[in-house]
């Protein structure tokens, strides 16, 4: 296996990203291309013993940021670690492509470079999501589709499916429908058409998931348009960091609680770590032609190694091909609901 | 002021109710109508002193539940207290309503009995959304129109920014619509629109707020559609509870965490009083032709008691006169863009 590695992308590149592909190379026998500037990379991995037969560098001149324009930017910058990139996916001449770059540019490199699978209407982005104190849920979509019509709700149900039995490995996965209450008669008139079409699946659907519910572990694919998904995904983090921001202030307030919180120190670093995205591994982007991961854009080397770790599984469990194979049975339950 | 008190909603009534009124009752001047089955209300009453010429029973048979169709049983239950509370409101016998009971109820009720306020397309509901560390801020709309028009948003905006200032007390709030986004273009065909109307108005507009921003208090007034307002909501409410749990857990396994646990009590407990709903009072249903404020239906005594002392601002800041007086501007907005 090839693992394609974007030396450029992300708010601590290259370091954080050479220093992950060092790190990760030492756990496993595949190789790993790191892509982008090639005096950049190398300045980089000359700070790390590693196994040369395992850790290869592919020069691209262009970088595409954040502030570019992604298709624009996907058409133009051909010489881009990410055009690149994606490129050698389509080409066979890797596996994965794993980048901490622009969300927007990925999905678009995506898009024009791999295509969608045929009878996806919409790839996604699924993100992991914290469950504290259990295993972490999937959201599906985090982001890539503002706007959804039924059948892509039931699309991101069944990508999400696949991918948490394939990669994250758990069995059976339920998928739940976020809206405003439980009855099946509840919601917009997107939720309420998805519903339809998510319990006509052999999915494992557990119906529809208040928000209340999400974060203690209700379903284990968590199915929302974009807008909705993306709400979910940054207030958590947005609560998360301000609660434990207030812990902080508040614990080291006065000697008594100091004292206290030196007791408990093990304790609250714990569950800071229920909520490090690191643990996770990057969000991949289901419903196009081949894999492609995007991780944090402020990924640590540890994340950018779980990230590359995690890519295995999507690679050896032929997740691409599965999600191929399950176009057949939405076509058939969207195509009935026009009959 | 004659305040008029639902003995009849909520899981604990008429038990809290009753409690909660002979709390307010004593801070406050003004009448307190108790409306339900009489018997039960007086039972409860039996176990307090209070003075009677503050407290008042006023006999309705009927009682609405969260089971019943809220349409429905608004039309059909005359003799319900929600149904005549809400009648006293309007015949000017009573000056608000206060409700722990259903909250589609409530609304049928403030549209049916009071009906809206002219020029306002949909009454909204808003709830105080706690940030912690800081004053709270105040979300439209919290769950009663999940499906919204551009126009929608702006009624949504005016009408918590007037309720913001009279009720809560904040000069000149910023406004803010949840978005996907900081930047302008980004966005649903929606909050772009949205975007776009609030922009024109004499509001504190800051512009779009992510949802990572909201718990840190990017804005005063929390503008978004009913069911984008209401994942919000219930989030917030779902992952507290769940980190509070986990803190819970965590701090009281060993002896050592025990002991720092002791000492750290009073941060504890004020880390949880953050999330306690009961300190913000309820969440009033704004657009309507008269006040109507709709608790927890868990609510406590001291959650009854606040929510009757911030009723005294809603009715004596002439809140509803005053989105009256603002729908001018409203009218004059959404129609240039239609020009």
């Amino acid at each position: 296996m090839r693992i394609i590695l974007d030396g450029m992308g992300g708010d601590n590149a290259p370091a954080s990203v050479v220093e992950g592909a060092v790190l990760a190379s030492k756990k496993i026998e595949h190789i790993i291309a790191i892509i982008g500037q090639e005096e950049l990379i190398n300045a980089e991995l000359a700070k790390y013993k590693f196994d040369s037969d395992k850790i290869e560098v592919i020069d691209a001149r262009e970088v595409i940021s954040n502030d570019d324009a992604p298709v624009r930017a996907v058409r133009s910058k051909k010489d881009s670690s990410i055009v690149k990139g994606i490129n050698l996916v389509k080409n066979g001449e890797g596996d994965i492509f794993i980048s901490a770059g622009s969300t927007g540019a990925l999905l678009a490199g995506g898009l024009f470079i791999l295509g969608r699978i045929q009878g996806i209407d919409r790839p996604a982005l699924a993100s992991v999501y914290p469950i504290l104190g259990k295993k972490p849920s999937l959201l599906v979509d985090a982001g890539a589709n503002a706007e959804c019509k039924p059948n892509n709700l039931l699309e991101f149900g069944v990508m999400g499916s696949i991918y948490m039995e394939k990669v994250i490995g758990r069995e059976n996965p339920r998928v739940g429908l976020v809206n405003l209450g439980a009855e099946a008669a509840k919601g917009t008139t997107l939720t309420k058409a998805a519903y339809d079409l998510l319990e006509q699946s052999h999915l494992n659907f557990v119906g529809n998931v208040e928000a209340r519910e999400v974060p203690k572990g209700a379903c284990d694919v968590i199915v929302a348009d974009g807008f909705t998904g993306n709400v979910i995904l940054k207030l958590t983090e947005g609560l998360a960091w301000n609660i434990l921001q207030l812990i902080k202030k508040k614990f080291t307030e006065g000697t008594k609680a100091k004292l206290g919180a030196a007791l408990l120190i093990d304790k609250i670093n714990d569950l800071k770590k229920n909520f490090d995205y690191s643990e996770y591994g990057g969000a991949p982007i289901l419903g196009v032609k081949g894999p492609i991961v995007k991780m944090h854009g402020s990924s640590s080397a540890n994340a950018v190694m779980n990230t590359i770790l995690k890519g295995i599984p999507y690679v050896e469990g032929n997740v691409v091909d599965t999600i191929q194979n399950s176009v057949l049975e939405i076509e058939e339950i969207t195509l009935s609901e026009h009959e």
